[in-house]
């Protein structure tokens, strides 16, 4: 970047980048509301052919396609734009991997004001919207389910092949199921395993849905309710506790685990999926900055290191912890023996 | 960044990062609020004693410390936070570089709300909330005047030294001043210039007072009301017309210019200051990107080429454009010749 001031000096450069990065997620969703990526995969490649595709001014067109290009989403060769590797495979609304969807869970308005209210988040300890996004049957976690189910496909079918190494499991809790796609790929993997899910009643409905387009709705049975207050069963050969312990403080996971344990045949396992930053809790940069996510939208949640998550099973009962070797996109599988 | 995908292969993780940009924007205004910069320069460098000087919570304190470390503002050793070189000269309140001030202009409401609305923008092709930041006597000028007088202090004093290479000048006209530093810097490098500064009256009397405190009070003129309707008076030797012309279409920029020229002496001098992109409008990235804020918060304002510029000032009535050699910041300065 093009400065006045010696390279060797500060700059406030990286400061105004940071007070302009809200740009980018306003490009990135007008984007994908526009159908902007979509649009130049059809092989509108010019301003003009764009915005008619777009029912879009010219000058805003150009515009937004130019930020796109300086954030390298797009390319951009004199008057024509191209779809960078990454804009093809996810943001066309055509391509079987398109994830734009996930802005809708992403970006409510409920999850933005947290972030607004962000001092009142630090100071207080806590989402300053007070139960955050853990209001019981909260619409939100019906989007999540349907926004962010074909991000969770790969490392749905990672963590399915992994678990089966350590042997078939045949009777399976899915717990807070959401788009259902773990326990479903579990499903498709053992043609025998019955797959229990549990979650609010208008999210399971996106659940139930997804197992029985992907052909294994007939052993995909249905818990509805808080998963702290429904009864699970017994007698299950695995446990999935996917993306769930860092909405809740150490006690509350602790308390929960115990239920699980409980439901748990002898030689079963939970397999607990968390973003799980180093102990360091500033790497991996997207695990660890979750953390911020856990502030503001929750009252007592966090992102957990391997060891807080160990302490957590291990005085739930469980015998021993062990981490995965694969990684499931940003996410880390530990698998609690009973 | 971990994943489990090759990393030939395209991940979502651009997407995802795009998506969670804004909150930078919030984790860096939540800090400067809270003076996190501050009370660690003051060497409170552990959550604890960061949370006691802040009047915040530990829990909140770690986590928004961890997010700004990830980001590089901060460094982090065992338990103990540090800052990072550019955050120890910008953003800690009691250095003289001081720069956090600026978010009062920089995120105000209004500019907010015109970036959530850029879908309305880019059909428009303007501002979705009409006169966008233009109107006139609009408060958020007085927030720009104040906010960012201490980022615009090094690019004055390097362009009032650019302008005196081409000789003296004796009678300044400074257009839209803002916090009047541009003028301001002219005045204290030649002892015998008198600037005129015209700005809205509310904008004024913050470059009065930075006239006032910087010693040169004296020479320091007031034409308060719009540029575009107020007498200038004549035989300028040197008019300032420093981050202007972005707000307004190029026919607008071009009248106002004939106006300028108009008011210059024989031989005199407009010095425009501008962000500036390449012909290819998305490099260099900062310049380029500038666009997307006067799309979002103007009805016809764009950031213009130097090619753009020139023709502006030679259907003005300018003989010539030179495009100046030193660096504002991330401006450029253009001088043109009547």
């Amino acid at each position: 970047m093009a400065t006045a001031i010696p390279p060797q000096q500060p700059t406030p450069e990286r400061f105004m980048n940071a007070i302009s990065a809200y740009q980018q997620t306003e490009a990135m969703k007008a984007a994908i509301e526009l159908e902007i990526f979509t649009a130049i995969a059809e092989g509108n490649t010019t301003v003009a052919t764009i915005a008619k595709r777009c029912k879009a001014s010219e000058r805003g067109v150009r515009t937004l396609c130019d930020f796109l290009t300086i954030h390298g989403f797009l390319t951009k060769d004199g008057v024509e734009y191209g779809l960078a590797a990454d804009a093809a495979v996810f943001l066309n609304k055509t391509s079987p991997a398109y994830i734009g969807g996930a802005i809708e869970f992403l970006l409510t308005p409920r999850v933005r004001e947290a972030h607004a209210r962000m001092v009142d988040a630090v100071r207080k300890g806590g989402s300053a919207l007070g139960e955050g996004n853990m209001l019981a049957d909260n619409p939100d976690w019906v989007k999540f389910a349907e926004a962010m189910m074909p991000l969770m496909v790969m490392p749905a079918q990672i963590m399915a092949g992994e678990l089966r190494k350590g042997g078939e499991a045949y009777k399976v809790l899915d717990i807070a199921a959401g788009h259902g796609v773990y326990g479903i790929f579990v499903a498709k993997q053992n043609p025998t395993a019955q797959i229990h899910a549990c979650d609010w009643k208008n999210v399971l409905a996106v659940a139930e849905r997804n197992a029985q387009t992907m052909g294994v709705g007939d052993r995909h049975h249905l818990i509805p309710g808080s998963a702290f207050d429904v009864e699970f069963g017994s007698g299950y050969d695995l446990a999935l506790v996917a993306n769930f312990l860092h909405h809740f403080n150490p006690a509350v996971c602790t308390a929960f685990l115990k239920k699980v344990h409980a439901s748990l045949a002898p030689g079963g396992r939970a397999a607990i999926v968390e973003f799980v930053p180093n102990p360091d809790r500033v790497s991996p940069p997207m695990p660890a900055a979750f953390s911020m996510m856990m502030l503001t939208t929750t009252p007592e949640g966090d992102a957990y290191t391997f060891r807080e998550i160990k302490k957590m099973a291990k005085d739930a009962g469980f015998s021993r912890v062990e981490m995965a070797e694969a990684l499931l996109g940003l996410d880390r599988m530990m698998v609690a023996y009973r």
